[in-house]
C-alpha cells in the first residue's frame, strides 16, 4: 500500500474529517500555515453579513444593546476560556496579542513591588520582547534574557515577571506549563503565557498549573480572520488588585456615566481599553466556535497523528529528516544563513521540532539553508508552509480541516522538490514584504 | 409654505442630496447620531465579502503580500491625511483612539525632559483623561485639568502636552486650534489634538495650524462601522525622533526579521503595533473613501446649513431654544441633575452648543432636567439622537446621508415630544447599558 492510500485509508476513519466541510478552502491548495493565519469558516461571511446588514444597518446605534455589542468582548472571551483551561470569567477579547503584553507586563509590575526584572528567552516571538523593551524605555522593567534551559537558574528575587510563549512559534518546542509556573512562583515571581500557538492547538491548563496571566491570538487557530482582535486571562485571584496603565472608558466602571476620574471595572473588564472592533470580534467569534464545537482534545490528538503521519511519509519518500539533538538550537535571528543549513546536502532537512509528539506544538519546523526558496517552491506547488527567518521552513497543522492526504502529498512534494533543486529558480528566492 | 415644504425646497437644490443614496439607511428613522456610529455605506458589505471570499478564503496568508494587507494601515490613513490638513505619510490607521492616546502621550513626555504635566479640559472625554491617568499610575506624567477659558494661562514651564479634543464630545464647542497650538508652543509644549468629532465632519488643518500630534476615531463621521480602528498624525518634524512604548513588532523596521532587539520603522509606522485586524480596516476604508469622494468642505456647509435649519425649525414650531450665556458650562458629569433643567419649563431646552455655527461642531446639544426620556421618546418616534450623562439630549448632523427635510421632521417631533410629555412614560426613563 502507498502512503497516499494509507492517508486515504486513515481519512476515511478519521472522525473529524467531516469538518473540513465547514471551511471555504481553495481547491488544490494544502495549507500548512493555519499557525499563521486560520482558515475561513463558511458561516463568517453570512454572520458579517448579517452584523453589516441587520445590526449596524438597520439598527444603527441600537445595536450596542439590541444585539449586545457591548458584551461580545466578553462573551468570546468566555467562550474561549474552556479551551485553554480558564473559567469564562477570566478571559476577555481585546486589542492585539501586543497591546495586551503590555497591559498585563504594566500589571504584574505594580503588583511587585521593589521587582523590575521580566525574565524571557532570546528568540521568543519578536513582539513579546518589544514589548518588555517599551516597558524598559518607559524605565519601568528590566529585560533579561535566559536561554530556554537557563531559565529556572535565571529566577532570582528580581524577577517580577516570567514570560513565555507557550509552544515556540518557530521551533514548536512547548513549555511545561506547570513546572515553569511553580518554579516562578517559589521564586517569588508571576508568569504569563503567550499562549499564540497553543489555543485552539491543545488543550491547555491555566488554572490547573497555577498560571497567573495569559495573552493569545485570535487569527492562528481560532480562525478568527486576519488580525483578529487577542484574548487574555487574569487568575480570578488577582483580578480585585489588577492596575493596568491603559484605562481606557470601555475598562471603566460605568463607562457611561462620563465621569472624569477613572474607576476599574470589575474583574477582567478592566482590561478593556477602547471600543472593540465589532466586526473583527464577530468574525472571531465564528472561529471560536467552530474549534469549540469540534473540542481541542480531538484537535490535539489528531494534531498529533498528522505531524506523526507527515514524519513517516517523508521517511518514505527519502527526505531524512535530521532531528537537532545534543546541539543548541539557535533561536536569534540573525541576518547570517546558519552553519547548519551549509553543511546538510540538499536531501536533508533538520528538524528543529522536538522529535516527540508531546513535547512539541501543532507544527513541525525544519531548518535548511535555503528555506526561504524551499518555501516559495512548495507554495508553487500550492502546500503552504511560511518561512521564519533566517533559516526555517515551517509546517502548521490545523487539524480541522487537514487530511491524512494532506500529509502524503506534502512529503511528495517536499521530496520532488529537494530532489530536482527546482527552488533554486531565482523567482523563488525574491522575498515578499511579508515572509 | 410650511417649514416642511421649505425643507423640501432645500433639498431639491442640494448638490449632496444624491450622497444618501450611497448609504444603507432604515426607512422611517431620522438618524441624528452619526458622531456616535455612523451610517452603512453599501459598499462596505461587498468590500468585506470580497476581503473574507477571495482574500482570506482563496489567498489565505499569501493575502499579506497579494491584496497588500500589510500596507492596509498606511493606506487608510494615507486617504484620511488630506481630510485633517496632513500629509499622506503623517498619519496611519491602528488600535482605538485610547490606545493611539497613550502611544502619542508617552512620545510627548520623552521629549520633554523634565516636564511631566499633561494639561487638559475637565469634562474631556473621559478616555483622554482616563489615559492620562494611566501614565499618573505609572509615574510618568501628572494631569492638570484647566476650565476652557483657563486653559492658556495653565500653560507654565511644565506643562509637557496639551490635550485638547478639537469639538467636545458633549457640547460641540470647538477649539480654535491655531490659537491654542500657538499658545502651547510659546509655553514650551507641545499639542496632542483629539479629533474624534471632527475628522470627517469639518476641515481641519492640523499642519497649518502647527500641531504636533493627532487622534480620531475611525466609526463616527468617518462611516468605519462599529468599533472601527482609529487614526493617529505624527507631524513630521517630530517622526524621526519619536519613541512610543507600545513597541510591538509591526511597528518594527523590519518585522519579518524577527530580531530580538526592537528598531522603529521609519516615519509614522512605528506607531503599529500588533497585527490590524484586517476586517474592520478595510470596513474602515470604504467609509473613508466615501467621505473623501463627498468633501469635508462640502459636508461642512451642508452641516452648519442643517444645524441652522433645525434651530429655526424648533423656533416655528414652538420650542424655545435659550443659549447658555454668560453662565459657565458645567462639563464636569455628576449623578445629580443639573441645576439648569430643574428651573426650565418643558417647552424649553437649554442650548449648550454655540449659537454660532462657526464655534461649533457638527451638533446641536440641549440641556434637560430629563433628557434621557427625552431622548427614548424621540427614538420611539424614529428621531435617533442620544443622551450624555447627565443631562444632555445631542443631535449629530452627518450630512452625507441627512436632509433638511429630517430637520423639519425633528423639529415637529420634539415639538410634540414636549407638548405632550409623552418623555415622562415610564419605559422612557429605563436606562439601557450604552446611553
Amino acid at each position: 500500500m502507498t502512503m497516499l492510500e494509507r492517508a486515504r485509508e486513515m481519512d476515511a476513519a478519521d472522525p473529524l474529517a467531516k469538518y473540513r466541510d465547514r471551511f471555504d478552502l481553495p481547491d488544490g491548495v494544502i495549507y500548512l500555515d493555519g499557525n499563521s493565519l486560520g482558515a475561513l469558516p463558511k458561516t463568517t461571511p453570512e454572520r458579517l453579513a448579517q452584523v453589516m446588514h441587520d445590526e449596524w444597518g438597520r439598527d444603527l446605534i441600537k445595536s450596542w444593546n439590541t444585539a449586545d455589542w457591548i458584551s461580545l468582548p466578553q462573551r468570546v472571551g468566555g467562550k474561549i476560556a474552556p479551551l485553554i483551561g480558564a473559567e469564562p470569567h477570566e478571559v476577555i477579547v481585546a486589542d492585539s496579542v501586543s497591546v495586551n503584553l503590555f497591559k498585563l507586563m504594566s500589571a504584574a509590575l505594580a503588583m511587585q513591588k521593589g521587582r523590575k526584572v521580566i525574565l524571557s528567552e532570546p528568540g521568543n516571538f519578536p513582539t513579546d520582547l518589544y514589548m518588555i523593551q517599551g516597558l524598559e524605555k518607559q524605565g519601568l522593567a528590566t529585560q533579561r534574557l535566559a536561554d530556554r534551559d537557563a531559565i529556572i537558574e535565571a529566577l532570582d528575587e528580581d524577577v517580577a515577571l516570567l514570560l513565555l510563549t507557550h509552544v515556540h512559534y518557530k521551533t514548536g518546542q512547548k513549555y511545561d506549563m506547570a513546572a515553569l509556573t511553580k518554579a516562578a512562583h517559589e521564586a517569588g515571581a508571576l508568569v504569563l503565557w503567550d499562549l499564540s500557538h497553543t489555543g485552539g492547538a491543545m488543550p491547555v491548563e491555566l488554572n490547573e498549573s497555577g498560571a497567573d496571566f495569559a495573552v493569545g491570538c485570535g487569527y492562528k487557530y481560532l480562525n478568527g480572520g486576519p488580525g483578529a482582535p487577542a484574548y487574555a486571562f487574569v487568575a480570578e485571584r488577582h483580578q480585585d488588585a489588577l492596575e493596568q496603565p491603559l484605562s481606557g472608558w470601555m475598562g471603566h466602571a460605568q463607562p457611561f456615566a462620563f465621569d472624569d476620574d477613572y474607576q476599574p471595572a470589575p474583574g477582567v473588564d478592566r482590561l478593556l481599553c477602547g471600543t472593540a472592533p465589532i466586526l473583527s470580534v464577530a468574525a472571531l467569534e465564528e472561529g471560536v466556535d467552530l474549534v469549540a464545537e469540534i473540542g481541542v482534545d480531538r484537535l490535539w490528538e489528531k494534531s498529533q497523528a498528522l505531524s506523526g503521519f507527515l514524519l513517516v511519509c517523508l521517511e518514505d519518500a527519502g527526505v531524512t529528516t535530521r532531528a537537532v539533538r545534543g546541539e543548541p538550537v539557535e533561536l536569534r535571528t540573525s541576518r547570517q544563513p546558519s552553519s547548519f543549513g551549509r553543511l546538510r546536502t540538499n536531501g536533508v532537512l533538520e528538524l528543529v521540532s522536538p522529535g516527540d509528539a508531546d513535547q512539541r506544538g501543532s507544527q513541525l519546523s525544519f531548518r535548511h539553508e535555503d528555506a526561504y526558496a524551499l518555501c516559495q517552491a512548495l507554495i508553487a506547488r500550492g502546500v503552504i508552509g511560511d518561512f521564519r527567518a533566517p533559516d526555517v521552513l515551517r509546517l502548521g497543522f490545523a487539524p480541522a480541516y487537514l487530511r491524512f492526504e494532506d500529509m502524503a502529498e506534502t512529503a511528495r512534494h517536499l521530496a520532488e522538490v529537494l530532489e530536482s533543486g527546482e527552488w533554486r529558480q531565482a523567482e523563488f528566492s525574491e522575498r515578499a514584504a511579508v515572509t
